[in-house]
């Protein structure tokens, strides 16, 4: 991978990793942070419960995602922009850090107002005008993977937001397209401790997306802080099955709770310096 | 393909193929129509050069790039949005349809003005925010297809500009992501057929990206128009190997040359109603 | 692919191409050769009217597997070697080249007695324990490639036959493995031109395997022709919906007849010195 | 995937996981099990001092390859068949059981009277003659996956070792192909559970093929083993740069023992009732 050798992303050495604060909470590198939430927003009562049932099981961040790009153009594409005064409401209602998806530079100015955290979603991690654009807020940025992108082209992705300045990048690995139809993508659990040994920045795994079965979440979740994570990303519904979207994937409320014991317990014997639920 | 079945991109029957027309240029079933030009425009005098060789050996489309994407941002990024002059420029020296890449919705006035047709980009496949603003333009858009898109995905995303009321739209195979390396990526040539019998619109390729090696470009073309393409978006230039970008995979002016010679025997044999070459 | 470059596989240069001449058929640099057959053999009475049907529509050599290798043990899997007996039947009944897979070392002497050509098929294409041995004996050998082997791996492979004295082998295309669904693999059409650069070996093309479409064979086999195979590997049956295996990929023959008719036209546009049916 | 209705590996409830006993090896629901050793047998001296390092690790089974199936002809290829001389002295200074690789049926009896356990290759995953026949030995056997079978195909092939009366196969997931390059292949690290939930039979996997970098192996084992793994089968070299294979994938026997240590702790959060070391 030569062409990473004089980028902003590059690991110089194990006590150059960056660490994000934001509040109580710290992203980064001995430290492992949980973001939970359902897929979409669907009502503000629902994401307010949903908010709560994430916070009391000891997430930190939530994921609120008020749009939705979906493949066909006749599915439920999410909220919309309106969806900016749930954000007001649910930093009201709960302590939670808000993270959110953003799709377009139109958008920008007002989900920035409100969002703790920015992700790029997959398919936009080529949208090189949108990754500096949201570099430029100088928000901390979730990027996922591109769901065919290599491990090169990851980084120089992520090398379009630090290069504007905003270093406060989170790498998302989220699974990649392969033959393997049982799942919904590709884990690809090495990208965790290969992105940890090129670039100084933090990795989390999105554990639903990459499986697109609940079943599998547990496992994936595991394997991901086993395999060196610094977090993860996992879609939690009150009611999967009644989900607008991806409900087959989002894990209900008792079994997130008991995945977050089982992950709590393996970051103490793994050495991590915090887990989500060890902050508050 | 059950997604599709309530799509406008479906095909009801041989004689409901979309056919766009544009001065002396006819795209879909039974033509076959070369669109050719370098990666990125680079200077005035190069633009200008290559366009009346292109213009000369046949071709009627050319392909005009301002803008180039690329996965470093410390490589070659275009020309910009000032190069709209040279679409005005290029118009007035040659009668050649001017076809440029559309990267943001920033740009989509300014382009859309002096471009004949409009071309989203892999990268952008899935940027469905851009898709339907172009769409709403009412020009014709070339839409290719993402390297790791299964076709489902490419005419759900094509959908999302049929949905704004604009059909006319033209597909682009340019090869998807597999582990073979020797070629860049690896032309999937039954998308052709396939696409062919899902949906009435025209379908062509680009044989530069998908093999990124000038060598084997002619074969790609070939292939294509055998496989029932109704025409090719080729990458053309002066002298390729002080290309700023993508030469590897530029044919110089007299292999174009050939190739066209070659191909218009062969659209003749398989009866196309016309053949680029042929309607001037 | 630096390690290709000691190997007998390796191309030195145009004049160098291998032709093998069996009776009148003639395999390689200039030639095509169309070989056609069912999947797999299943009664004496099919095979001999397929085998008189393929003959009369010009086809040369005749593809008559007696085993079909398959995924589940517990679906049909062939004659078997008891087949043998058949292949001299269809030797009497008609002046078609037998070509067959061979599966196991165990059957190597009985097969290689009646047929003219052996096949390995992809599933052994690295299996190098047979290679060595069908090398051995020094009979026309027409190698697939794996489904998920690259270039380079796929002239190792041959290589192992060169390396025992045999430098009969004819390499087939024949679908690689991807995401794409709608295929049953995805041809990869540029594998014909990169193959014919890369070494002396005929190339030819399976559509019907790369396909698993009958509805896509046509044009893929044009496709091959086009891109420069030297040669084809078709599925024909009587009575595709009644077959054993892969009926929905393998031609009817009047289907059979008219591409054999298309594809003799394009050969004599494209230069080709004989035809299958133009040597009859 | 409803080929796998009907069959014998598949999964009918939580009680019936096949457990298979050997001496004082238990593999299989509940224990975690190291086969360790390096990529291919290179003299009596370096097998015995590897095995009796591996031994000392805690391993209990010992990976002894006598033949290394690679892509060029013209590359160390292992031992051979007189090496079964070194099973018997290795049996004879450890304690340890010994594991083979099978690529033949013509070695069967040498290799099956001294192996404790065969291995089957990811190359001849799908030769079927030698499943069957290594199926009738009745040896329990180590199946690995093709690196581009699905897991349906995974399943079906361990079917023709079911089907003849041999239950005693373990799984092993060993990366698969896809178009990353900086690992050697992808860790399907899903396909563990996925197995699990799918079929009765003990799921291992190979950290080292699949990552085919050292730095990456205690990454990829810890994240099997959290994934739900049985066992690992890693590759261990006294001098891993002096390998005549694989060196660069192999653990040193220092980094080995410390992951021992890591993993044995693991285990014991992770509830398994034994790990290697813990039987002794």
């Amino acid at each position: 991978m030569n062409r990473l050798s004089e980028t902003k992303v590059k690991k110089l050495s194990n006590d150059h990793n960056t660490i994000i604060e934001l509040e109580s909470v710290v992203i980064g590198e001995g430290h492992f942070t949980v973001i939970a939430g359902p897929c979409a927003l669907e009502s503000e009562e629902l994401a307010v419960k949903t908010a709560k049932a994430v916070e009391h099981s000891g997430a930190k961040v939530f994921r609120c995602s008020l749009f939705k790009p979906r493949t066909s153009p006749y599915t439920y594409q999410g909220y919309g922009i309106d969806g900016v005064s749930l954000l007001k409401l649910l930093h009201k209602e709960t302590n939670l850090l808000l993270e959110t998806e953003i799709l377009s530079t139109d958008h920008l100015d007002a989900l920035a107002s409100e969002a703790d955290i920015l992700r790029v979603g997959s398919r936009n991690m080529d949208n090189y005008e949108l990754l500096k654009a949201v570099g430029k807020t100088n928000k901390p940025v979730i990027l996922k993977r591109n769901m065919s992108a290599t491990l090169e082209e990851f980084l120089l992705a992520a090398e379009y937001i630090l290069s504007v300045g905003n270093n406060k990048v989170i790498l998302c690995e989220r699974g990649i397209r392969t033959f393997e139809t049982y799942t919904r993508n590709t884990l690809d659990i090495l990208a965790v401790p290969a992105l940890k040994e090129l670039t100084h920045l933090p990795v989390i795994v999105d554990p639903s997306h990459s499986t697109g079965k609940s079943s599998l979440v547990p496992a994936a979740s595991k394997a991901a802080l086993a395999a060196g994570a610094d977090g993860l990303m996992i879609e939690v519904h009150p009611d999967p099955l009644r989900s607008y979207s991806d409900g087959q994937q989002s894990l209900d409320i008792p079994t997130f709770e008991k995945l977050m014991k089982e992950l709590s317990d393996m970051a103490v014997l793994l050495g991590k310096k915090s887990f989500s639920a060890v902050l508050s």
